[in-house]
């Protein structure tokens, strides 16, 4: 690769470090960013540096925001006896799509999985369970349909079911082994219908 | 897209505006900027900035590096008599990877387009005419097959050609493993008049 100047191989290495950007899309992106003019680049690194720095977590559902509580938890509108556990912020963001989930989040930034080591206490479980001292109806478990999902939806109910709290979990309407974050509307709230009492 | 904090919306926004990205790949990179660890956020946003200040034109063949000469312009093992002449920076590295050109080159940074009001003062070609001045046997127009690539090979090797240099053109036929079955009519006619005897 010493086809191009040292600055130009750099910026296509951390390109392609990426998730989705094989070696010749950056390479593409390399020679676009020096393409373009020098007050564009820097609003794109700046944009960069402010979210890195800014975002947080949101202190009641863990979602990331970028004050102490995220809009949702702010909302006065929003039904807050009914809590929806997503396994990442992206999922949380799928179902807000829909328009049509009036309820709060709870969001766990991960599923528990033995095989990659991650476990209970691992993910935003034990936050979710002090959530649950306050006045909380229902918790519907949206986790991925896939093994790590199931497995996290099934140690939550057996954790909630004592609590005299109504678990459910979203319907098998998710194709099996297919992401939240690419669902479509539409099967999502299916799924939501759906959603049977563990 | 107010599901997500406004840092992560614009840097969403930001990927998005690059090329090759769309929505949902944006929306991946960001989620996985703010994951990143900060000085790995740094290190990005530092190279991005490093680039786009110190890579340059080579003051000889224009095409982009760190130094006033690149590495080929500089070398002593190249045959400086023999310029290929290629639109932009990325044909030149596709050429190098051959490892079979032992010549310089002369990047254009574009192509003729009259569609696009692209003449010939907006690319690199009074800066390849002052090269041939000097020493020069053979010029070989590598510019992409396509209509503009096509119109300004013509225009070089008109320009060319009074001046006593040999002005040679890359062939244009079916790629090597490509199957007939697939190329298109244009690609076929070209491979056929371009026939060469065994």
């Amino acid at each position: 690769m010493d086809y191009y100047s040292k600055h130009i191989n750099d910026l296509i290495e951390e390109f392609s470090r990426l998730p989705g950007i094989g070696s010749k899309s950056a390479g593409r992106l390399a020679f676009h960013i020096i393409n373009m003019p020098e007050e564009q680049v820097k609003h794109l690194t700046d944009t960069i540096i402010n979210a890195k720095k800014n975002v947080r977590y949101c202190k009641c559902c863990y979602t990331l925001t970028d004050d102490e509580l995220c809009p949702i938890c702010k909302s006065t509108k929003r039904d807050h006896e009914t809590i929806m556990v997503v396994e990442n912020t992206r999922d949380l963001a799928a179902y807000e799509k829909t328009g049509k989930f009036n309820g709060v989040y709870h969001v766990l930034h991960g599923a528990i999985s033995p095989m990659l080591g991650i476990g209970p206490n691992d993910i935003k479980l034990k936050e979710l369970m002090e959530r649950l001292r306050g006045d909380v109806k229902e918790v519907i478990i949206s986790t991925n349909s896939s093994l790590e999902g199931e497995t996290t939806a099934v140690y939550i109910s057996k954790l909630i079911k004592p609590l005299g709290i109504k678990v459910t979990r979203i319907a098998s309407g998710v194709p099996v082994g297919g992401d939240l974050e690419y669902t479509d509307p539409v099967t999502l709230l299916k799924a939501l219908e759906g959603r049977q009492e563990l």
